[in-house]
């Protein structure tokens, strides 16, 4: 839904090139809604928007725009625009920003920046996708340990324009190393002060993330200590950067993505849907449905050898899915609940007994409601035939219970099991889980069925 | 894990009552690593360490333990110590964790609040479950627009420790109405000019949240703004509460968690899976089990539909489970995708087309794929019965293609029907892409058979 309520307008400002009016759009509103007004414009008449702004204001405006339209207004000839505006974007987006381009044209922009930027760009680059140096940024407020309250002030407010967020002002010493931190609201409430070290006012408990850490566990500390950012070391405590709550959120929403996308059997994506080729998409598919397509060539095998009996037995066929569908569902459901409460923290490995406990219990009720449903569908579906035996209604009842059984104990213990070995459950349960519980089903129903109508021949 | 590194230590001091080290111990290092030494202790142990601070570090300290010890210490004898600990958690925190309480504490703690706290707590715990004013906190920064700079520091110095946030301040006029936002940075920066209304310096423009709003959407809104805070107001713009950084991350968790759980074929939870019951568990399991089984029952009838072809075709019967599950497979994956992409916003309705083509050619793709190994497969199982017929090694292959083109395009047009008729996709797709696409697979499955080996009789 694009927004064109101020199209007609702008086109008019632009076509009297109505330079006050224009500049007067740019900063009346907050940026995302600048930006969502400009959606219907083409990219050239953007930048013929944006060229009467203060550089801060358009970089503002800029990080509304969708993905596809940041790297279409950077691919226009009007490469030292784009390299104005490159130079005023927090330094963990434009990286991100950059490495979308093509190599020529990044090449150019990065030749039209100041040196400290391009260095700045490039040393943030280094970092490996998922890591907590990726994501960081480089523009926070760094004071000396030797400043007083009044001094820090001061330079807060020559300098705030530069830092992403200053409601955490960074303390090092004489090497760069952190020492401490000081809140925006300890300033505040210390002008009574003013001469007072910020040395004697800093916490010097911090929580840091080193610059290698998985940006996942970095986002679940920043969760649990409730803080607004956390700042980002090397193994010297030299601080590097700092991530802010909007990153982490950033991180938690990729990261819930990747969990579902894994829970549907597809490796996770590293584009968005639309901006994945067709090609790489069905390779992601096609591992899983691959792997899946073994497991279940495993229940065809099963099925093969017990032929002489399901052609004696010819009415215990159109169950085969039934059967296989109730574990297999009972399975996804208890793998479902515990990788999530795996991690979100909700229960521990030595939680283990308990879990079992509590799944076989799950196991016996879902398998009884289920045979009761089983019960009324045999006394339909199952031929009154005398040869049948009367025993035949409680084929299907007794497996179902047994199945999911079945189900629930695999679907735990197997996460619980991944987790033990230090493997990723969420990515190793679905077709582990999915394999063992169809062949078990197999093996139960034809068990069960010979036991209770007998072995034909 | 039990950190036990200073339970001897700790428990030295209680024996010793040693005052001094004990309120140290209580102020040394951040709260949540205060809460983490401490939890080898018995809830009395805790309250005698605790007893030795100050109310607003119990409340800090306090907020970092587990949801058990936190019912376990409000559940002691110790209903004084409990109320003033109450008075002074965050104002949506302690909503929550009365509601978790016996009605009888809870009576007898609200008791014992002032009354403005216990007014409070009564306003807060009407809004229902899921809603913006549930997770809104009451203690912000609110100040009249006729202030000056000078004023508004003033009045935050003398009482920032009441407010959950002191980064963005808030500007009402005499109804109370929201009227504008100044942030810290602001402030501190306008420090050079002391007697500017605080009214001419703010931001006018501002994104709220109604107070009945789903709190998914107020989340995504501040995803996307990259705020800290998002301002809850009634319907006449009045100023009822803010939602924080914290609360929206913890927002962002509880929804990924239900996604995942849905997706699972599980009834989201309202509480962590060790602190459901077994019954509760069961319950909202059983409702899935239950339409899944039936799903199946129409897949089980399908199949009865052609007992007479299959018992002369009975080669076909091993593959069933093969066919059902790849075309299950194919499904989920597309319904995942699409739904994931849906609710990040990466694909919109007007996408129909291109999301359908893609599909369309993934299906194809995948189809292939598993053709092939479908081939393989039918040259090593298929009985060498000239009976037979030479071409029956190609219906398996055949089925393949056709069963996961249903799955993609299935998995793809229902999320998108969903979102059109304003239903959750991520609700109503399982079971129903479940359901179409075992049925089809069936009839796609014997359509296919009775064209390349001919109908029996």
């Amino acid at each position: 839904m694009i927004n064109t309520l101020f199209l007609p307008e702008l086109r008019e400002m632009l076509a009297d090139n109505n330079v006050a009016e224009l500049s007067d759009f740019c900063v009346a509103m907050h940026p995302s809604r600048t930006a969502s007004f400009m959606e219907g414009l083409s990219d050239d008449e953007v930048w013929r928007v944006l060229e009467h702004s203060m550089p801060d204001n358009v970089a503002d405006i800029f990080s509304y725009f969708d993905e596809d339209r940041k790297r279409n207004l950077l691919e226009t000839d009007r490469r030292q625009q784009a390299a104005e505006l490159v130079a005023h974007l927090p330094s963990d987006d434009r990286v991100d920003l950059l490495q979308d381009l093509e190599d020529s044209l990044r090449q150019a922009i990065l030749e039209l920046l100041p040196v400290e930027e391009r260095r700045d760009i490039q040393r943030l680059s280094q970092y490996p996708e998922g890591t907590a140096g990726a994501v960081m940024t480089t523009e926070m407020a760094k004071l000396s340990k030797d400043l007083t309250i009044r001094q820090a002030l001061d330079e807060i407010g020559k300098q705030s324009d530069d830092y992403e967020t200053i409601y955490y002002l960074y303390i090092v010493d004489a090497e760069e190393r952190l020492r401490g931190l000081v809140s925006a609201r300890q300033l505040l409430t210390g002008m009574k002060t003013p001469d007072t070290l910020i040395s004697d006012i800093m916490e010097t408990d911090l929580v840091t993330a080193l610059v290698m850490e998985d940006q996942e566990e970095v986002a679940d500390k920043v969760a649990h200590m409730d803080v607004l950012a956390i700042p980002v070391v090397d193994k010297s405590q030299r601080l590097l950067g700092i991530i802010t709550h909007d990153d982490i959120i950033d991180v938690f929403q990729e990261e819930a993505t990747e969990d579902a996308h894994r829970s549907g059997a597809v490796e996770p994506l590293d584009e968005s849907y639309l901006r994945t080729s067709v090609l790489t998409l069905s390779w992601k598919r096609g591992i899983w449905m691959t792997i899946l397509f073994f497991c279940a060539l495993l229940t065809a095998i099963a099925l093969e050898q017990y032929e002489d009996r399901l052609k004696v037995l010819y009415w215990l066929v159109p169950f085969i899915p039934l059967i296989i569908s109730s574990g297999g569902n009972s399975g996804s459901q208890s793998a479902t609940l515990i990788i999530t409460a795996l991690s979100r923290g909700h229960i521990e490995l030595s939680d283990w007994f308990k879990v079992i406990v509590r799944e076989l219990i799950m196991g016996l009720l879902l398998g009884v409601g289920l045979a009761i449903l089983g019960l009324l569908t045999s006394v339909f579906f199952i031929p009154d035939d005398p040869q049948i035996g009367r025993l035949a209604i409680f084929v299907v009842p007794i497996t179902l219970i047994l199945v999911v059984l079945t189900g629930t104990l695999t679907g735990s213990i197997l996460p619980l099991v991944f987790e033990r070995l230090g493997l990723d459950p969420a990515m190793m349960s679905n077709p582990f889980v999915a394999g063992i519980v169809d062949i078990l089903g197999i093996v139960i129903y034809m068990t069960v069925a010979a036991i209770l109508v007998g072995l034909p021949g």
